[in-house]
C-alpha cells in the first residue's frame, strides 16, 4: 500500500482527491494538511465525509513525514519548499498547483510574476498529461500535474497537431468552466445570486492557464505556437467544455479524422473518441475520469471544430494527479480511477 | 458471481442500478431490457455509459432466462407477471415500483386503482427498508423495494415512533425531492425552463407514497396513524429532504434523543445521526447510500423537527434495491455501496 | 413628484428598491447611500445598471437632506439615529430592516440581543402588511417595512385566523427561501458550489422572523399563539414558498374555503387566491409584487393546507416598502408596481 | 392606441411579447390566437398572468380581423398565408420566425428545405435589426424579425466590418443560449435532469442562423463572407452571450477601438458598450432590451475578441420586435421597452 498525504486538503481539489483516494485499492491516506483548520476533523469541514473519514488535519511537515507520496494543492509560489523536503527524503511530491508546470522560467515570471528559486527541483521535475507524457514519470521524483484547462485543450489538439492536419498558427480556443474551477474561497463572481443564471467570460486572453497550453501544444506541433484562449464561467458545479477552432490545412474527410483520433487514444483506457454526428456533453464526463472528444468539420470555411470535455476536478486535476501517480509507483493506471459518470 | 438482469434499464432508476452494478464486486449484468429502445446499446441511450456497458437491450423474457437476480423499474401494474415468471424458475425479483409494496391490497386499490390478480405472489413478497426490515429478506423470493419518500420518512421517525417518543397522531411531512423523481418522461413540469428557478407543492396530501408511509409507521408505532404528506419539486438533480414535524409525547431533552438515535442506528452503516447542532443538508448524501437525519427541539410549542436527507436514485431507489440484494443473497450488505458522496 | 432616497442602496433589498422607483412615475430617486461604495457611482457596483443610473453613492446625511422619503435597508441595530433624524425633518422613514417591526421591546431584546434607545420613536412607528394594517399608515412617520418570511406567512393565514377556522395553536410553517434572501454578503452557505444542488433548512425553530410572525398571527387570532417556524434555502434566486399546515377547528368545505379568501382578499390588487386544484408556483411571482395563495385539504388528518408564494425582494422587502410608501404619500397604491411576473 | 394581435400567443415568444405588450402605453392587445389551446384563457395556460390578462385564445383569422399590428411566432413555413392576408388588409406583419429573415430564396431552400411561394410577399418585406436597417421601416408592410443569434452577432461585429477593421473571412462566432432559445416543446435535450448541470454544443456549423448571420454581415462588410458558428446550450432560462474571434487587418488601439463603438452607437438606446477592461455578463441584460457589447484585444495573436449578451426573448424576440413596431408606426422607439435588467 502507497501512504499518501495531501497537503491543502480542504481546497476543492485536495477534499476530491482525497475522496478518490480513500477508495484506491492501493492507498493508504496517512496524512492531511491545512492551513485554516488544522487541527480539526476534515468531516467537520467536509460534513459529506462523515463516518467515512475522520482524518485530523496536521501540518505540512506531519505529511511529508508519514507519507510515500506527497500531494499538494495550494496557490502558486508555495511548492518549492516542500518539493525540496520530499526530494531530500526521498518522497514523491505531485503538486497540483502551478509551480512545476512551465519549463521555461521566463513563462513562470511572465505570468505569474515570481522566479524559480530552486532551479535543481524544476529540472528534477516533470509536467505530465499520461496521455501525452507517459514515459516522463518513470524517473521523476517531482510531478507537475496540469492544469484542468491544458488538459482539456492538450488532449483535443494531440492527433491533430502531431499529423499536421491543422494550421498551429490559427488556433482559437473557447472553454467554459463549472464554477468550482475558481475554487472555496469566497468571492462576489462566485456568489451564488451573482453567478447563477449568469455567464461570462473572463481572464479574457490573459489567463495564466495560457502558456502552459502553449507549451503542450508548441511541443505536439514541433514550433512555436500561440493560442487565442478565453475561458467562461459557467453556472454548474464540475466540468470544462472547450470548443476549439482551427483552419485545417488541406483537405480532409471528418471519417479520416475520427478514425485517426481513434487510433491516437487506442489504448488510453480514460480518452473517448466519440462517433461521427455525436457532440461532447459535460453530463456525460462528470465525476469521472473521461475525456471525452468530437470532431467536426466546418466545410464552408475550411475550419475543423474539437470539442472535448472533462470534470475539471478529476481529469483536471485530482483524478490525473492520482492517475499520475499510479503510473510513477507502478500501479495499474486505472486504479482507484473506474468511476462511472452518472447519467444525471 | 451474482448474475443480475434489469427490467426497464433505461428509466432513471434502472440506469442507476446498472452504474452500481458495474462496479459491484459480487455482480455480474446478464441482460438489460428496455420496451423502448429494445435492440440498441444501452450506451447509444445514455452515452454517459460509452466504452463502459456495451450491453444491447434485450426484452423481457431474456432478461429472466439469464439472471439469478431480476431488478424491475416499470410503472405500476406491470410487475405480477414478471414476479410469477421469476417465482417459477426460483430467481430472486426486485420490484422497484409499487406493485409489492402494499401489504393491504385495499390501499393498492384506492391509491393506485388497481387489485392484485396473483394474491399468493403478495404472500411470497417482502416490503424491506433493510434497516427496519433485515430479517424478513432471508426467505424472500420477491421484494417489494421502497418508495423514494417512504424510505427517507421510514428511517427518521422509527426510533421516535418505536419508542413512544412522539405523538402518532401529530405527524406532519413536508418533502422536497429532486427533480430525478419524476422520471425520465417528458412532461411541462420537468421542462428546464418552467422547472429552472420555479418551486411548487404537488399532489398535496394526495400522493401516492403516502399509504406507503402509514403503513411502516403505523407498524413502528404499533397503532393505525395518518399522516399529512406534502411533497415538493425541487430545482436540482437529485435527493430528497423531508422535514417532518411531530408532538413530543412529554419532555424530551435533546442530547438524549439524539443519543437514542445514535444507538438505534448504531450498527447500520448507511444511517448518519448528526450532532447537536448540526443540520442535513442534500449535497451531503448524493450519489452515496447514506441517510443523514438531524433532530431537533422546538420547545416553544413541544414539537420535535426531523430533517433527514437521501439520494433519491440510490437509497431511495436502485441503491437500496441493491443492498436488499446483497442481504438476500448472502452477500456482505454494504457491497458496491461504498460510494463516498461528493463535497460538490 | 416625491423625493425619495435608499440609505443602503448597495444591499439587495436597496438596489431592488432603486430598480422600482426608477421607473416609478410618482417619484424622484434624489439620493443614495452605501458605506462599503460611497463615492462611487451604482453602476459600477452593478453594471446592469450601466446608461440608467448613474447616482454617486453618498453618505447617510445627504440622503435624509435631499429626500421626502427615505428607505433604510441596513443590518438591525443601526436605524433609531437615522428614524431620529428624519422625524425631526418631518421626513418619512420606511425601514426594510428589523428595527421597527416587533411591538414588544422584549421581543426585540430576546431575539436580536439588542433594546429600543429611543421609545419615543418606536411609539411614532407603524408596522404595516397593506393587506392587514393599511389604516395605521395614515398617519405614519416612521414605517416598519416586513421581514419576507412574516409577509409570506401573515398574508397565507389570516382570513383562517380572523374567521376563527383553524387551531392557533396548531400552525407549523415550512417556508423555502431563494438565495438572495441571505443578502449580498459572501458565506461559504452562499458560495455557489457548496449552494448549487444542496437543499438544507436553517435556523430550526430559531429564526429572528419568529416573534413577528406571532405578533402578525396573533393580533389576527385576538389570542396570544406560537409556531413552528423553519425556513430552508432554496437553490434559486428569488421566492419565497411558504407551506403551512393547520388543524381545522370544524368541518371544513374546500370551496368554501377557497370563496372566503376570495372574498376577504376581494379588493386587494396584489393578492391571487388560485382557483381549486391548482398549487402555487413560486416561478409565477417572481419580479412582481404578487403573493399568489392556494388552499388544500388533508380530509384524513382534519387539516388545512396553506401555501403560498411571493418574490422576496418585491413582496418581501422592496416592493412592499414602495406599497406602504404609495399609501402613506397618497399615491395610488399600485403605482410602480404593475410589474408582471414572467412566464420563465 | 395600436391594437395588436399575436398568432402563436403560447409559445415563448409570443408570451414573453404579450407582457411587455400589457404594459406599453401606446398598445391594446386585440386578440390573441393558439392552435394547441384555442378557447382557453391565456392565463390558464401561463398562471403568472392570473388577473392580469384573461384574454381567450382565438383562431388566427379573428386574430388579423382585429388588430393594426399582427406579430407571428410559430415554426418555419406558415407565415405565408397568414402575410398574405394582413397585407390584403393593410395590417402590419411582423414576424418573429423565419420566413421573412433571409432576401435570398436560395438561402432559405438550402437552410429549411422549403421555397418562396408567394414572392411579391417578400419583396414587400424587410428584415430590420433595428440599430442597422431602421430605415427600411419607414415603409414596411411586412417585418422579418430577426432571429435571435444573429442579432447578438451584427450588433457586435457592425462597426468592426462598417470600418473595416478585421479581415471578413476571419470571423468565428462561439455562442451560448439559455434553454427558452429551445421554446416551450418538450425534449429529451430540455429535460430538466438532461439539461442541468450539463453543457453542450449542437448543430455545430450547421445551424439554420448563419445565413441570416451572414447575410447581415455581408452587408455590412461590403462583401460575401462565410463565418463559422457554433452555438451551446446554456443551463440558465434566458439570455445568450456570444464570443467572437476576428483578426485584425491592422495594428489597432483597444481604446480606439472601444471609442468607435462607442460613437456608432451613440445615439442607441439599448446598446451599451462597456469600459476598457470591463466583460460582458448576460445576467446584466437579462429581461430588458440592452445588448451589451465589450471589446478585447489579444495582442500576441492579432485578434480582436468581441462579447455581446443579449436576452434573447426580448431583444432577440419580442423586445426588438415591440421595437420594430414603434419605428414602423411611428411610436417613441423605446415605448414599452424600459424595462430594467435586475440585478438577480
Amino acid at each position: 500500500m502507497v501512504k499518501i498525504g495531501i497537503i491543502g486538503a480542504t481546497g476543492y481539489a485536495g477534499v476530491e482527491l482525497l475522496r478518490i483516494a480513500l477508495r484506491h485499492p492501493g492507498v493508504q491516506v496517512a496524512a492531511l494538511s491545512s492551513v485554516s483548520f488544522e487541527g480539526k476533523a476534515i468531516s467537520e469541514v467536509y460534513p459529506n465525509l462523515k463516518d467515512i473519514c475522520g482524518e485530523v488535519l496536521a501540518d505540512e511537515d506531519t505529511v511529508i513525514e508519514k507519507s510515500d507520496v506527497v500531494f499538494a494543492s495550494l496557490p502558486h509560489g508555495l511548492c518549492e519548499p516542500l518539493a525540496k523536503k520530499c526530494l531530500a527524503k526521498d518522497v514523491l511530491f505531485i503538486d497540483l498547483g502551478a509551480d512545476f508546470r512551465l519549463q521555461e522560467e521566463a513563462d513562470y515570471n511572465e505570468w505569474y510574476g515570481l522566479s524559480y528559486n530552486e532551479p535543481a527541483l524544476h529540472e528534477a521535475s516533470t509536467y505530465c498529461i499520461p496521455e501525452l507524457h507517459r514515459e516522463a514519470l518513470k524517473t521523476a521524483k517531482i510531478i507537475g500535474n496540469p492544469g484542468c484547462y491544458p488538459t482539456s485543450i492538450g488532449l483535443a489538439l494531440a492527433p491533430a497537431l502531431k499529423d499536421g492536419i491543422v494550421d498551429p498558427n490559427s488556433i482559437i480556443i473557447d472553454s467554459k468552466s463549472g464554477v468550482t474551477g475558481a475554487g472555496r474561497g469566497l468571492t462576489q463572481t462566485t456568489h451564488y445570486p451573482d453567478c447563477n443564471e449568469a455567464f461570462s467570460p473572463y481572464k479574457i486572453a490573459a489567463h495564466r492557464h495560457t502558456p502552459e497550453i502553449e507549451q503542450t501544444l508548441s511541443e505536439l506541433a514541433g514550433q512555436k505556437l500561440f493560442v487565442t484562449f478565453v475561458p467562461h464561467l459557467l453556472p454548474v458545479n464540475r466540468g470544462i467544455v472547450s470548443t476549439i477552432y482551427a483552419s485545417l490545412k488541406g483537405q480532409a474527410e471528418l471519417d479520416e479524422l475520427i478514425a485517426a483520433y481513434q487510433a491516437f487514444y487506442h489504448d488510453e483506457p480514460f480518452v473517448r473518441i466519440l462517433d461521427k454526428g455525436k457532440a461532447v456533453n459535460l453530463k456525460n464526463v462528470r465525476m469521472s475520469n473521461y475525456c471525452d472528444i468530437s470532431l467536426h468539420l466546418d466545410p464552408r470555411t475550411g475550419r475543423l471544430i474539437l470539442v472535448s470535455a472533462i470534470d475539471n476536478m478529476v481529469k483536471g486535476a485530482a483524478g490525473q494527479a492520482i492517475q499520475n501517480m499510479n503510473i510513477a509507483c507502478g500501479l495499474p493506471e486505472t486504479s482507484g480511477l473506474d468511476m462511472i459518470p452518472p447519467a444525471f
